[in-house]
């Protein structure tokens, strides 16, 4: 055995961690011998808070510690305007962007029939219900634009589109500072079929 | 605050590892989260326990669980012969090795004057009194090939060789597999001087 035992099995457990290899877990578990003693009891202390605090908010399906999330609870918010997402990730992304300000709808996971996963196999019975509740509803569509986000949307507006509500989707087109030479085709066509006039 | 304040503080605490940033700290916090209960309570265990039971080598200056470390306790290695090494990564790199038997002394450190790091600041007169009591000692200096490694190197040297101690440094050439084209001249220069005749 190279490593002391002690040592050996934390390695193991940073190993655990996703792009995390042999290598970095050996440097990691090192930095930890060097860590301050209240460093290394807080960080242990909060591996295991994480994992008994947090839960899924029983409104929109987003990390919360307690029965709803920091964002369902917020009454500045629009409640009215639900942003829906495949999973609680893009909370963050967007929240870290900063200028959404309704809530959100976490579906955890896109319809695909090839993979057996129905409709009912994902988070949108709540949304229908949680929408019947609101007066001028507004759904943001903002799943990704691959087969089975592109059925989960279309099945998303089919529900709603006689119920007056307001749905809408993600812009797609061209990121910012992309190099329009190295772009897929795909999405340059979608740029130009979704070009926005600009003239007068 | 974008994270619930338990999962911001685990988050936090993977920042302090070295080569781990805010995305990839969230990325492990949110992994941390499908860890299953077992595996989040024997990591919690495992960074105190490190912290805890990982002590010096007081033979040797490795890292030990216990007075001495395994590969000073281990009678079936060669004790007279000892790999002096800066610090105890290196250990772990010979080991991986495999094939190194003998035992290694750690410096922690290297003589730099100009950083006021002179013999008596790095673990030297441990080493001076292990040789002594050794029948045929044999050094073996593993320090890097920078200006304080060889200048460690060299007041090793002095010291012990009037002492009749076999002294050898590891050499220095090209590395295996390393296209000549691309090499440093110094390393060239050093794999020039140091050839190594291989006719009859």
């Amino acid at each position: 055995m190279i490593y002391p035992a002690s040592l050996e099995k934390l390695i193991n457990y940073y190993k655990k961690l996703p792009g995390i290899g042999e290598k970095n877990a050996e440097r990691m578990a090192l930095a930890t011998l060097n860590f301050k003693e209240e460093d290394v009891d807080g960080f242990s202390e909060s591996l295991k808070d994480v994992k008994e605090k947090i839960k899924k908010c029983s409104i929109c399906g987003h990390l919360a510690e307690g029965e709803i999330c920091s964002i369902c609870a917020d009454e500045a918010r629009d409640h009215n305007m639900i942003c829906v997402i495949e999973d609680y990730k893009s909370v963050f992304s967007f929240e870290k962007v900063g200028n959404y300000h309704g809530v959100y709808h976490v579906l955890n996971g896109l319809i695909s029939p090839a993979d057996n996963i129905g409709p009912d196999n994902i988070n949108l019975a709540s949304l229908v219900k949680r929408v019947e509740k609101l007066k001028k509803p507004e759904l943001i569509l903002a799943l990704k634009s691959t087969v089975e986000g592109e059925t989960t949307t279309l099945y998303i507006k089919k529900i709603f589109e006689k119920k007056d509500v307001m749905i809408s989707r993600l812009s797609y087109g061209i990121p910012m500072g992309a190099e329009i030479d190295y772009l897929d085709i795909i999405t340059l066509d979608k740029a130009l079929e979704d070009r926005k006039k600009i003239s007068e």
